[in-house]
């Protein structure tokens, strides 16, 4: 076989030499042959240096990979093995203000879970497509790696209105299965996870040596020194014991937007006042690391890298991608249509889901009926990431609000709409497909 | 045939002379020979004066009806062929309390959607199990027509947990099908109504001459005079004329607490500080009708009697009897198992559906699947609801907390726990699930 | 509202008198203004005899209603309300052939459930499409009311392939009915029946005075003289009493092809070799009706059609159309989408069921899911249905191949094969869709 | 850790030497330190020679195991980790009236399709029960791996009736896996099979290098060289091509018996006038093992064993065991709960199906919706395993038959009836619960 050509959409992230690396780390099992950078012109620059880093770090691990950059998206997938894509339609300046406005409505601007998160998935939604279109066209056998967020709500747009071959990605799982080890004191190979939801609204169930043991996890999660499986960019605040351990599964580190909504709007107002919202921070972090990646004697990914958000996502799209290709049978947490693994849940609907990876795509391990504490709310956003896909690929603004209104987070119709006509307003050069000439 | 044996369980609620006025419009399609009036010691004076009314109303009409009082409710129960459940743990003392303290919380009180709602259902509960199986020992043919509410949570609680022979009623569909051929111009008779969902979570297509004229309402609900099927107790704001054509269901009138959380829970507020909860206001009018029952020359049902939210509930359920009594065959709106009416909702769950009513019971229309935008928040508080009820019959506080959190209109665990406890002291009398010594 | 527009697709049927007495008697109800006999130009000299028939009847009843006979379908089906399609392509000639050649194979050829049904459906698709196709132009608001055999296959491929507001009919479930009210000794109006299945493999429970008394009517079924609801056209083969009072459930008369193979085939052989295979007689019969219908003194209908296997049909259809036209919301038998009513069978599929009927069509009651020695067979004949359906429509030879292997009657592919290419040659003809040029 | 203890269940079987063999294979990795041969005492003999024969195959290895010969079941099951079960009831005497009985009724004797393997299920039953009340009382967390036949159905009463963790296990997986990969000219290991259906009606699609290659074993199949994966007991009759590739799932051998019915009995019939039926035949090759198991020079499986049907049973088993133990994460086809895996058959049922294997069980793939041709003849053979299930363990006559009529193999209820009393009067004295005292 020959090498495997693969391909970037948003090739510019900071998050590509932690990629580059996943693929220097698996050089024995994925045979990289090309890689293509993919990105907008107005990320020339950005895209540039990594670009340069990409090949100093090929370099240094002794690999002969070609490395090109692209500004023209359908030439660049042509004849591509896997696509994975991280871009961010409007870059931190649209995600500021998904974080910044809702505010004003007292509601919360989280970037996936609240509004901030409905407005990045009516940005995006056209873009998946968009390249799903290519791909159809142009590799038609690819398989898409999608770690854009909201994650779960593109693999829902992708799996309802493209045939690409896809799975959507996340950072929970392995955040969470690494948080469960720590707990555990195990190694995190002894440990099982069963994940079961929707993507940023995720449980597990977590086996070691045959036997439930979540009501550990649970347990350790009630105090402040516990929170397992917590990224950067989530507050940590700590459960109330009783309820977590009725509760019965373990909540992946977003569902406190829903458990906790005054704290975390607290949280989020008290941070906008002071150190500024989190894509606010995140705008620093990234320019102090492409200040890094410029240095020319720079050839491994930076430490420094670690502190977003979004740690361990690329590693997970490539460990991926080597079961995809070396037909692993491993099970990964992927988002994927969900059949009827999880009844309560559409047939048609993308979920986050335990599934067996191999080379013919993902089989999702059969799940059940849920009780009722995780099924009500699994529902409710279910049908919320439903309406938000309906509203982002048809640009009907009456969609739109239904889908707001849906949303957990959001209290009335009232603030639905008035939210939606300011934010409307602000991404407006970003949603041609609600203000077509 | 011999007579009929009715029980009424809450004999002394102010409703029961409609209930009465029911069976003399009905005479000749419901041959009643017995009415026994049951209710508790504390409720001896206002269930005599009811008796006193009922001999008068039943001898006006001419009809020869054996009338009696019973505080001892087991004996009162055996061989009877339908009971009306109508009682109120508590009395309105207790559902003062369900309105005041969750405004503290900042969070609605509603007697039956709200936190409110939630510890009716906790105090009723028991009494209803004791209901059941009282029936099933001493009239285990007998229909119970339930109307206490929470009516959807109660039916919930009998279909899981007895095997009485139950329908659960609300006067919601007659409203709304009233209000309904209102807007329409149309007689009632003319305008058909599918009716679906939960309730006080209800909702309906409206159908006249084989076309869907669902629209139409919707349209008029927009304005303040179009407000249809709203009851006295629910403040009748005007919806989004753009949110509700999308939506596309005719809401009743208690999906506002869901929709205008905030405007309602103002108004909540306000009339607390100023008039008094729906609680106290109706303690004033209910002691009026009292003062006008006790008129030794008032042989009909006042009509004050139609200023309380209950108006049409007792006719309803006199017209359900004759349904099944008489095999009619007619299309009621009833809260029964779901079986697979609703594929969205659990089949052992119940549900507010239009059922066709014959002598073996009620037979429910099949629905289908439902739009996002309704099985979203139908399966959220279906969860709920099923919570409630395994809260109520256990009495165990980690459940009920669970049970809150998953109410839509509880923001938090932490507000959910802090409620609960504050109102289980409050109520603890008539909790004694919970309070076991 | 002005007077009603029927046609008549297979106008020149020997039932069409029966047809007309059914709008004669419910005059009062059904304003009938046009009645149009539609028919295939080598069918002319039959449907002017019935023509002149139905002027007679309807000038006795001092009805005046304009009749007209038509040879081109689509201008005949403009602006109508309703349309009854009672047509049989390849007329009687064509059933001889599907009712002998099966038995040189050892296999039934009964016209709707066994091989010979199979190809009759496959004749009647295209015709059915067809006229589907003609109503979306000329009349997309009529109801079509089918009782063409094989009724349940039809409704599948109606309910699958077109938008036609449509329902399939038969006279199993009034047959049923009369039957288990002559063994219960009561009157039809006391006795309920909850109709559940497929067409010729229908199932009742039977209700009086709120009981189920299906048991009565399957002990019944043990003796010969108990045969309840059994049409002349199948032999009423008494059943052994302990299995059918464990199945629990009432079957129609057609079951007997699936419960008693080897006796029922037995019966097929002896009557093909003594009076001739059901077609054969009924051709005598019907010659002998035409003779009687073109008496010029005839003006009713004769009291020998009863003698057919379809009596009751047209009075069900009539009974049905003004069900419908005065939204009755009355209880039928027919055949429809199934949704969820029977979650055993795919939501998409045609099933036989009570359903309530209204202006807005019809509601089908909920009857959930069914115990194995019901389901089992239900579904395998489904599952043929719908493998039928897709040969019908596609001719493709395998389909077909596919569709006989999965019907129980059939023992091999083998046999499946021969029978298929035998019988194909056979009604070339008809089989366009088979036989392409 | 310490050493394994493993149970056999009809410990003497001929089959017993496979499973040493497989123990000793898999040494690196399944400790085993105790092997209890447990049987009944007419079996004493057997259970001696294959208990020394298993002695020497140890002693070879050089492993040091405690072998040990049980006569009472309970006490032998305590604290065991695994038990195998491959008991016979009524051994080959019993399985030789199976097969020759049904065949006076012109229908097949298969063990395990047709009504020879519905007696040896109701002969099963109440000791495969026995088995699992013992083990939950003295090894509640053992795992139960059957493989004792109908296996399929012993799943079924397990999964309904016990709470042991219990998986069926067959040799068709292996044996359609090695064919395919045959066919395919490919390592199996290159090979990926994904099972679904019940045991002995099984099905497989088939996956290399991410394609679906399952047309190219059906194209094979249709020649009588390219019998893939069918063992030595059932005729290996080619398919017809076009069939096969229109139906487009793998069959196992057995769904012969449903395709080619008459051909397949004309194979017993003619096997049964001359060398004998399956068990006359078995009895004498059974008979030459145990000559050579008696050899005291003998140290190894011997060669012979793998002319029985059963070939890579115990190898199977001992794998599954190892996925298990070693919580490969591996899949494994095992007979376990179906749960949602295939939304087409109950989810209360046991299936055959493609599962990962981890220390906590099995988690079967999602395959959902099923296409007719396949779902049909599933649906019904699983009504049939329900209705014989609850035949077995209440020991109803009546239940019985109404098993044996939905069996595709009988035709009739006369058949089933007369079948039933010849058939349970020979095996009198293993059904204790149809001849209760």
């Amino acid at each position: 076989m020959s090498g495997l050509k693969v391909a970037v959409v948003g090739g510019g992230s900071s998050y590509t030499p932690e990629l580059v690396e996943g693929f220097i780390k698996r050089q024995a099992e994925l045979p990289l042959a090309e890689l293509r950078l993919i990105d907008v012109e107005t990320g020339r620059e950005k895209v540039e240096i990594i670009a340069a880093l990409t090949k100093r770090q090929l370099a240094k691990a002794g690999l002969d990979v070609k490395v090109s950059v692209h500004f023209d998206r359908k030439p660049a997938l042509e004849g591509v093995d896997y696509v994975v894509s991280q871009f961010r339609v409007g870059q931190l300046d649209a995600r500021a203000l998904d974080e910044r406005i809702p505010l004003k409505y007292g509601v919360l601007g989280q970037e996936t879970t609240g509004a901030g998160g409905f407005f990045k998935a009516l940005r995006t939604i056209p873009v998946i497509l968009g390249i799903c279109r290519d791909l159809e066209e142009v590799a038609p056998n690819a398989y898409l790696i999608n770690f854009t967020n909201p994650s779960g709500i593109l693999a829902e747009t992708i799996v309802r209105h493209t045939k690409t071959k896809a799975m959507g990605l996340c950072n929970n799982p392995i955040n969470m299965h690494l948080g469960a080890a720590r707990i555990l004191g195990a190694d995190p190979g002894k440990v099982n996870m069963k994940f079961l939801g929707l993507n940023h609204l995720l449980w597990a169930k977590v086996f070691m040596e045959g036997q439930d043991v979540t009501p550990r996890i649970l347990e350790a999660m009630s105090v402040p020194s516990g929170q397992a499986g917590t990224p950067a960019n989530v507050a940590a605040l700590p459960y109330d014991r009783d309820f977590l351990m009725t509760l019965g599964y373990y909540p992946c580190a977003y569902q406190r937007y829903f458990y906790m909504t005054p704290e975390m709007l607290q949280v989020e107002i008290e941070a906008a006042a002071t150190k500024g919202t989190r894509a606010e921070v995140v705008k620093k972090t990234e320019a102090e690391l492409f200040e890094l990646y410029k240095d020319p004697n720079l050839d491994i990914k930076p430490p420094q890298l670690a502190k977003r958000g979004g740690a361990h996502y690329s590693d997970a799209a490539v460990s991926l991608i080597s079961a995809i290709h070396n037909d692993k049978k491993e099970i990964h947490a992927v988002n994927v249509r969900n059949g009827c693994a999880m009844p309560d849940l559409p047939a048609d609907a993308a979920v986050e889901i335990s599934a067996v990876i191999s080379r013919e795509g993902a089989s999702p391990l059969t799940m059940g009926p849920l009780p009722p504490q995780i099924r009500g709310i699994l529902q409710q956003v279910k049908a919320y990431e439903e309406l938000t896909v309906a509203a982002g690929v048809t640009g009907d603004r009456n969609l739109a609000i239904q889908a707001l209104v849906a949303n957990p987070l959001i209290p009335s119709i009232r603030i639905a709409t008035e939210l939606f006509d300011e934010m409307a307003a602000a991404h407006r050069q970003y949603l041609p497909q609600f203000f077509r000439a």
